[in-house]
């Protein structure tokens, strides 16, 4: 289904060189872009692409459109973060080619007698919501999902097949919840008494704000006590683990594999590369970045970007550099002697 | 549902000074108990903020007693283990205003002919039981699980929504498995054959004791001849990963995202912090603790607590130190030149 | 139900020494073989116990069959590749004593009119199968998985229990997808603009060959605008994270709880070790190998074995070594200085 650029500059504002009654069909990278496309340059060391791309036409930036326009032929819309249009744009081209789901409850469905289901909410095969759960207007249950008792859904979140939801937890507007993903386990919380395991209740909840997209197969915890709290717009990718009580600030960004220990408190629009750690009852302020692979250990209080990874190496190389760092201590050892040597050498001269 | 302090100590011991006929509400933190809570003190570093507490009563232990009972005015339940004092309470707390999961099997559940249900068992909806498994005495198979063939849940274990747990598998008493969990499934074991790989079957089980908690999304294998073996009392947390033919010894706790490769064999009362990881075919004596995100590369032969961790820097002075790791060999070069040097130095004096 | 020793030559081929009419009940380990079991010899250090084993038969190799058949007294299959030959010989156990899936949809599946389940595949219990998927001949699609719209799953493939297997995503022949994966979810991909994050779609899917095996809830993102591609033999373990548009060649292998970020591309014949990481948008060659909880952080474009873990140590010996790896710059410093007075003192003398 075709978009005439007129149409997206309406909605989503730039300046348009070109004309406004020209169909695109698709959007495709800048190498792969035809007649039928268009493209976007997100970055400017891709220039010299851009300006030879067969694209119909481009989105891209102020700083980048006189360079490209001197070749380029078709037509541009510039815009001040391309990116993010693209983004939009993309959006706008998904929502013409897929149906909405149809709102209604599908048969095989086991809904509990006091759950509230909005009529124009859309409920998958074989999901299971218990009693007093409530799902807004417009959501998504997609198949075999499970919403445990008194838990809310916020309008327009959408739910992908086999998620779980357990009771009370409460998710806003505008979610997006991946399959797998397991929100409200109970914490790891358990007294030790002579060496076994009494467990400790987790009586609190799961509350996540609006615009919160959760991938597949992630763990949140609810809390012990107190709740464990996500607020608007933060983004977790796949098979992350956020622990009991933790605290994750508005906009902040975890890719896969992260795991983020209990008590744990995240500011705002921080990132963590995948697989980074976190230890429990810590704090990490606003804007910081923590690398891939990197364990945070202790807090953090200053915004910047943090790392702390083995480097990688030939096998044999890193078995001689793991063989010294065990010895460290030794080698200081051998350095201060050294200096001690040396300051008499030299006194005696 | 208020409870009496007079109740508690019946069940749970200790002793009371204060109104055995005081109703307590709830349980609380120290820091936010009101005049309706019970709280506890088990960590001695908080003494002032208990004496100062507004709680009705307190849980605390002989030592912290005469400090806070200087100026606290309410109750006080002293004995030995606030904190496992605190747990038991808590599950009582829990037990009052929960009802447990009614017996029977929801219509929509799917058990096979040959499957054995106890009457007092619940199974939600949605649920898969396949021939011959066993469900034990009030245990409770929340919707959507799965459960294999000859598989047994013993009496008194619970599993939370969207289990699987595989074939011939077996749990004991008093279980918690948690949601997403995949106990059972295939080990990762194949022949490599001119660079393909071929697969070898996994006939073997798992095998789990009484009284053990498994955390969501988290796999257990099955054996590839042999069984896995999981003791009583063990814990793991969310996202863990146990290969085939491992042994994790009884009252072993793991946190979330530790990952132990085949064949492992784990000792009693051991610890790992999250993300820890365990290669396979090496052994672990009881009494060990292995820190977060810590790689166990051989045998631990001695009880302690390891560890082995990059530590976390500025990215800036992260990239100095890590191209040092790099290049430690010629470090070492430079240090053992020195010292030739100066021995050549001292001897010429 | 017991093989005749000819039975396995005929099909698998080896040299027989023994009597091809005996019949051996299963296979066992070498210590644990008894009069009814055959037995394997894959690892000459083990030449010793295999000469003293009490099992029926043995499979070895040529190397190996000189030394054990001096004492061994039972039947001997010599072959190039025992483990191989233990692989297939367990197969064909396995495929004796379990009946096959019966062909048929359960009548609790809800499958979409225009989906087509071939007549001999295997449909379990509470499976959603949306419009227009494809299920293949003898395919086995267990209780509780989603099959998205249009996706197709080839000939002879067996998803276990509660698989969800997105929209458009394509898997070959002869493939094994364990429980709680999650194939085809959406790739992490967002514009940021002015710290909030826009979604960007992800339009593309995810095309697996044949012969590949995917563990339990394992993870592999649907491509932006291209797909993400599995080729044919690759394995993979549990809990591992594959990103949007990476690229994973034929043959490789991964251990449980690595992960990929997106768009890196990696060769064929490569192995993972446990909890490897691997960042995005770089390559890594053909038979190239990672050692377990290594984090790689450039491309590899060189095949070989490649490592990067911090060593293991004592809790005491490790924050030593920390604290100087922390401050390994002022040690270079400190090296450089005394080099100069050095210098300065031969220079004197």
């Amino acid at each position: 289904m075709g978009i005439r650029l007129g149409d997206l500059v309406e909605r989503f504002g730039g300046q348009l060189a070109g004309d406004p009654n020209l169909e695109v069909q698709a959007i495709a990278p800048l190498d792969s872009a035809g007649a039928s496309h268009i493209s976007f340059l997100s970055n400017s060391k891709l220039r010299a692409l851009a300006a030879q791309s067969q694209a119909a036409a481009l989105i891209l930036s102020p700083l980048d459109d006189p360079t490209v326009a001197a070749t380029y032929e078709g037509a541009r819309i510039v815009t001040t973060n391309p990116y993010a249009y693209f983004a939009r744009a993309a959006q706008y081209f998904v929502s013409l080619s897929e149906a909405p789901a149809a709102p209604g409850v599908h048969p095989s469905a086991v809904v509990a007698a006091g759950a509230v289901v909005d009529p124009t909410a859309h409920v998958g095969a074989n999901v299971t919501i218990e009693e007093g759960a409530v799902i807004g207007a417009h959501a998504v249950i997609d198949a075999g999902c499970y919403i445990g008792r008194e838990a809310a859904v916020g309008e327009g979140t959408h739910f992908f097949a086999n998620v779980t939801f357990h009771a009370r937890c409460r998710i806003g507007k505008r979610g997006i919840v991946h399959s797998g993903a397991v929100i409200g386990t109970d914490g790891f919380g358990f007294a030790n008494e002579g060496g076994v395991y009494i467990k400790i209740p987790q009586t609190g909840t799961v509350l996540i704000g609006d615009d919160v997209d959760i991938g597949a197969n992630t763990c949140i915890d609810r809390g012990a006590l107190a709740d464990t709290i996500i607020e608007d717009g933060v983004k977790l990718d796949n098979q992350i683990q956020i622990g009991h009580n933790c605290h994750v600030g508005a906009h902040t960004a975890m890719a896969g594999c992260v795991g983020v220990a209990g008590s744990a408190r995240i500011g705002k629009h921080c990132t963590f590369g995948g697989a980074a750690m976190v230890l429990g009852h810590l704090e990490i302020v606003d804007n910081v970045h923590i690398s891939s692979g990197s364990m945070v250990s202790r807090s953090v209080l200053e915004p910047g970007q943090y790392t702390g990874f083995y480097p990688l190496a030939k096998n044999a190389e890193w078995e001689r550099s793991a063989a010294i760092v065990r010895n460290l201590a030794s080698m200081r050892e051998k350095i201060r002697s050294l200096e001690k040597t040396i300051k008499t050498l030299t006194e005696q001269q």
